[in-house]
């Protein structure tokens, strides 16, 4: 049986991180990479990743998606470009209009009905069309803050509120996500970032708390967020940020969603540099009143960008099995690692 | 639209709890009972439960399942009359045969293709000719040492090692469960009960390994199990048990799964009467070495009944769904709490 064949679309920490899982597992090997960053276009896949190419066959990256995915090109397409469903839709749809499975990490993608239900109507109308699946996955939006939480209701005889927490810290992460989390900043500038929209925090609540409700059939009659500033009250250092006491060392968003007036579900999700400096214990957490009630702890948390790498190519077979047409994590068999050769996970 | 009509074959603990359940769930109604117990037959069910009928359509319970299982008469069976593959066969089938999805309580069929392939087949393709589906789960096999183990592989790039430890409490069960689990007899009394398969202990052990191994990957090559009393230095007490200092106050279970010679997955599964008195903690607690690493712990133990009774009622709509055949939690999606219609979870 021949190789599972794989295209990244977008080669920066997620893309790249993929293809360096990838080429550890048995039975699928990566066929194209398009990127446009100058410093990569042209250059050896394997250069790139500083990983012997060995008797593999070469992946040149290439800027121009339409010579990288063509029809039969592929069986997925794993694109990492985006966080929003709205910037993400041009490519997606090129995806699947050259007949190719696709999976996205954009964050909104985990459950693009939440915010933009006519992309995700048209998704699902093209996908079709076309006689192929796409889904949206990652660490959070994808399992920690809204699949796991589905997934130990299902225990449940009856719900009555949800709080999951996600306490991370953001000092394994690069200049962008410092940049994107306000890391550093003072909090005059925070609260400016979030007043104009620079500041992009978290993205998924909305997803997660839509996925969480339409899976168990409460109905979310209202949706609140917040961002506010972590302010140190001590000098932090991480590899790629510095927050000096004062200023912001991350950022905490909070979200809501009402179900018949009253808060049913509530999102925490406070993210920093070296939260421990300040006596912070990072982890995962799921509290689920009802009958019985759930007290889950996963400590340390599991590692966003490790756990968004794994959560996309650990969901390649289960997409190449999907019937046509947009998929949410609700809609397939549970996510699982992928030990054995990825051919024997492929339904004939 | 019309309720989904859901029969239940066997009215002890597990089948009269998914009764109450169901009672207060909407969009569904139970239209049959079949049971075999003198005390119950020729009662009703609201009677038998304790529960108004209201307005609702009587319930007979009736020992003839050829009576209270006909083609049409309902969408889905709620089988809960065994443990084992072998002794539940004939009634599924009988089932299947009606042409009625089924739901089974016996814990070696919530894989059954681990001790018993030849019957998983069998299953198989007699729900294929009669076009129905039917799953076996619960709350261990079912969700906590095998489906949710399987779940958070899924953010994992690398599996090395999977510990899944259940430590739970017996002290909510009646006397059936304290004499499958020895409580209360002497430590020669257990070891004579394990020799000659009179101790039931813990069953799914076997199916929870072929589960996680089947899902993620790996082949298992050797299965072992083992069950020790639990001696209590003091005495302990529970509503229906009790054990005197010296003697047994539960089963501590535990198995292991060899693949490539090395243990790579450990069950371990103490239950007991009034764990605390001797300063158990009760939980469930998975570990999964690996990239990332996972270190769940749900503290306290999710309830085995109220649990078991939650994934077979919750699993309805995702069974009725499925295509025909026998089915696994691998192959379904994830399981959810109902809180509202249960219509609304229907695919038409």
């Amino acid at each position: 049986m021949k190789n599972i064949k794989v295209s990244i679309w977008g080669f920066g920490a997620m893309g790249s991180g993929m293809a360096k899982m990838l080429l550890n597992k048995k039975g699928v090997e990566i066929v194209g990479v398009c990127d446009r960053n100058e410093a990569r276009i042209g250059k050896s896949m394997f250069e790139v990743l500083g990983i012997e190419k060995g008797d593999r066959p070469e992946v040149i990256i290439n800027p121009n998606i339409d010579e990288v995915l063509t029809e039969g090109s592929c069986d997925v397409c794993l694109c990492a470009t985006d966080s929003f469903t709205k910037s993400a839709f041009p490519r997606l749809k090129l995806a699947l209009e050259k007949k190719v499975n696709v999976i996205s990490t954009a964050e909104e993608m985990a459950y693009p009905k939440a915010q933009n239900p006519d992309l995700a109507a048209e998704l699902d109308r093209i996908a079709k069309e076309n006689g192929v699946s796409i889904l949206g996955t990652g660490i959070n939006p994808g399992l920690i803050m809204d699949l796991l939480v589905v997934c130990l209701t299902g225990c449940m005889v009856d719900v009555e509120h949800i709080e999951a927490k996600r306490v991370n810290s953001l000092s394994p992460f690069g200049p962008a996500v410092m940049e994107e989390q306000g890391v550093g900043i003072t909090v005059e500038e925070f609260n400016k970032g979030v007043e104009d929209g620079t500041l992009a925090g978290h993205v998924g609540f909305a997803e997660s708390i839509g996925m969480i409700a339409d899976a168990i059939g409460w109905k979310v009659d209202k949706f609140e967020q917040q961002m506010k500033p972590i302010v140190t009250t001590i000098d932090r250092k991480s590899p790629y940020g510095f927050a000096a006491a004062g200023n912001v060392a991350g950022v905490n968003m909070t979200a809501q969603g009402f179900v018949d007036g009253e808060v049913k579900l509530d999102m925490i999700h406070p993210q920093q540099i070296e939260p421990e400096m300040e006596g912070t214990e990072t982890g995962d957490y799921i509290v689920i009143k009802g009958t019985p009630s759930i007290n889950m702890a996963n400590k340390p948390e599991v590692e966003g960008g490790l756990g968004t790498i794994a959560m996309c190519v650990n969901m390649i077979p289960h997409v190449i099995n999907a019937s046509p047409g947009l998929k949410t994590m609700l809609d397939l068999p549970v996510p699982r690692a992928i030990m054995g050769d990825m051919r024997d996970f492929i339904q004939r």
